[in-house]
Formats: structure tokens, sequence, C-alpha cells
């Protein structure tokens, strides 16, 4: 009988934001699957979602390093991102594959959710119709930001807009201006363009951001004081609602 | 020295879903605080959360029912809903409050997630400037809802619309259209206008529903097969974003 597909959700970095569920079914599979940089796995690191399972795993589970062959950096033509990506995504569900069809579980671990803008669901896609899956649901990285900044994210019958930093500046304008609580995912390189955005629709004074939330290295620093040429990739903008006072 | 008032995210059913942080806390925390409405209260019952955690909890920890005076019924003038309930949560935030003064820490669980939608945000708004405060994030049901249904919710750069049920006709239409991937909340009696609006807008084909996601009485029906007099408050509608095959 052939292996089960497991997306398993470890929550946005802190350790401790592990469920129950995600620590039985990670501690019962003999196969760990992982996404990390080609740079972390060659200096013998596992990426952010191995570092929060790390100390539960014990010596007899297997480690399925699945090793991103690029991450920011210029290709030759005709190579694009979206091409060598895919190739990527398709040799990764081979190898995840191979142990499942041996009957072997493989958990694959994600940080914060899943189906959240997590690599697993590539996985999924290309597996999910031969094999048995079972996702289970994490923390996402938006819900550690509202909790670690204390502000509650939306109220009542609000609408929440989550929206990535990469978008159009006309397209971010145009939905935070309709927004009535937003989250800016995937700032980085950016930060600068949101910001703006956000100072133009008058809408930076309410706004928050916050570093690596829930983690060790985790920061919360004033808008006006982040410096756009230094905001990672795992930082985030977050807008409250309007506060109702029920 | 005051106590320290705890906002705690006990996931969206599953008991198992509660995290590592979320046990710790709840095991060490003297009094436990949960909302319930006032007929399961005076049941003998303990609300949705509660059911959740009761399990873990010892007979020495003190349990505080913040007992909603009203849920759906008709109001007399000059009553309102958002009067009466504005004036309850004045009241479970002195409950709580009497405790935090003592010395005692409050843990306050929420169903999901509490800066989602949850209602301990109003006693957050009310205490957090003279108590204290720590908010332990948690699954939220949108993203059980993905799980159970094992549909991937955003892929890459999408724009995710969360949206409430409750919202007229013509604004859900809007917001609905310029979704790339949209979950709409609190259906309820709110069932019908929005299956309605999805038709119109031809995408009640990707619709997904779910009731009591990750709950014993989860049920996943089609959208042609939901009776629209008997969905429950708790149930979802999930519009995945377009698949990217990355």
């Amino acid at each position: 009988m052939a292996g089960r597909l497991i997306g398993l959700g470890v929550g946005p970095g802190d350790p401790e934001l592990l469920t129950l569920k995600a620590l039985r079914l990670l501690r019962a599979s003999p196969v760990i699957g992982y996404f990390v940089a080609k740079a972390k796995h060659h200096a013998g690191q596992g990426g952010n979602a191995f570092a929060i399972i790390e100390q539960h795993l014990l010596a007899e589970q297997q480690r399925l390093p699945l090793v991103y062959p690029v991450t920011t950096e210029k290709l030759e033509p005709p190579l694009t991102y979206e091409g060598v990506i895919s190739d990527f995504y398709d040799t990764a569900a081979a190898q995840v594959a191979a142990h499942l069809d041996v009957g072997r579980d493989v958990a694959v671990i994600c940080e914060g959710d899943p189906f959240f803008y997590g690599s697993y669901m590539y996985l999924h896609d290309r597996l999910s119709d031969r094999y048995d899956t079972e996702v289970v649901p994490g923390v996402c990285s938006m819900l550690g930001s509202a909790a670690v900044l204390g502000v509650p994210l939306v109220y009542r019958n609000q609408s929440l807009s989550v929206l990535s930093g990469v978008l159009p500046e006309d397209e971010l304008k145009r939905r935070l201006a309709d927004a009535d609580a937003a989250v800016v995912m995937k700032l980085g390189r950016n930060f600068d363009k949101v910001r703006r955005v956000l100072r133009e629709l008058g809408r930076d004074g309410g706004a928050h951001y916050v570093e690596r939330a829930t983690m060790r290295e985790q920061r919360i620093v004033a808008l006006d004081d982040v410096d756009p040429m230094a905001s990672p990739y795992f930082s985030m903008i977050v807008i409250p609602g309007q506060r109702w006072n029920g």
C-alpha cells in the first residue's frame, strides 16, 4: 500500500506554535520533506520550517531535503524563473513519490499554513490525485504578526484583504483603498513602494510593521524607521480594521 | 502585582489543533474565561471553545463564564443589539479585571484566533492599557476549512479577500468580482444571497462549502445541495485562487 502525503503546517516561527496534531504526525512520519535554499543546504542547514521542528526529530527519521535550484538570481535566457521552478516542483514531487510508492508516509513541513502561500501546495497539486493526502493547518504568519503587535485585526463584519507586496503599485493602491483591514506580505524589496502607497492613501498612521514575527530575531519598528534596503522577505505590514467598541 | 490577561486561540474545532503554547498557558492559568450563549450556559454547557479545551482543565482552575445576554432575538426599543452587546463587554471586562486586580492571570479562550473576528478583542481593547497582555495566535477556521477541503487557497502573489456573508449583496458582488481567492464567513441565513452572487459572477463552479470544519459534526456539501434555511453560522465558502502550476 502506498504511503500517505502529509502537508504539515508548523506555524510562523516560534516552535511552541506547533499544534498537537502536527507534532503527532511529525513523530509518526518515517520521512520528513522540507524545502530549502541551495546556499543553506550546502551550509548544512535545513531552512526555517526545519529549524522549528528539528528538536522533535529522531535519528531514524529520514530527512528529505527539496533543494530550490534558484532563489532570486538572474537567469540566462531561455531559462525563466517560472520554467526552472516548475521543473523543480516536478522533480521534488518525484522524490516524494518514490517514498510513497514503497509505502512510506512523507510529512512535508511548511512554515505557517500549507495552503496559505505554502510551497507544499505545488506538491499537493501534483500528487493528490494519486496518493492519500492529509493537510494539517497551521498558525499563519499574518495572525502571528497581529498577536505580537497586540492589534486586533478584523472586527465584526469588516473585510480583510491579504495582499502581496509584489503587486504593481496601482493595483496595490486600488486594493488598499478599498480595504477595511489589510495585511501586506512579501515585502522585502517592495517595502518602499508599499509605504509610499500607504502614505498617499493617508493610511500609514494606522499601519504596523513587523519582521520575523514570533521568531527569535523578531523586530517591531515604526513604519518611518524601516530601512527600505534592509527589509527582509519575512516582514509584513498589518493595517487593522477600525476599532469597534462592541 | 496584577495578573496577566491572555487571549488564547484554541483552533477551529479539532482539539488536536491546539498549539503547544496554548496548552502550556491554559494549564498555567488559574482562571479560564470563556464566552457562552445564555441558553447553553443554562444547560450547563460551556460553548464551542470550552469544548475544545475542557479535557485539559484541572478541578482547581476557576471557570469564568462570560454569558452573552442576547444572540439573535429581537429587542424592544430603546434597546439595540449594539448597545446591549457593548454593555455586556463592559461587564465582562470588569469580571475579568476583578481577577487581574488580585493578581490572578486570566486566559480567555477563543475559537480560531483571538484577533481574527474573535470576541476576545473587545476585552483586549478595554483592558490592554491597564494590564499586561499576551495573545496566543491560533489556527483560524478559514485555514481549517481549506485543509479539510483539500484545496490550496492562495498561490504565489494572488490576493485573498476575507468577507462576511452579512455584507449587503452589492458590496459582496463588487468585492467577489475583484477577488483572486476569497473566503466568505458567517454564512448562516446569508447563504442564499452569497450563492446567488457567486452564480451571477460565474464563480459558483469553483466554490467549496463546508460546515464546522475540523469538528466532529463537519459536513462538506456541494454548493447546489446546501439547504439555505439550514446553513449554520459556522459554515464557510472557500473560493481558491487559480491554480498555478509553479
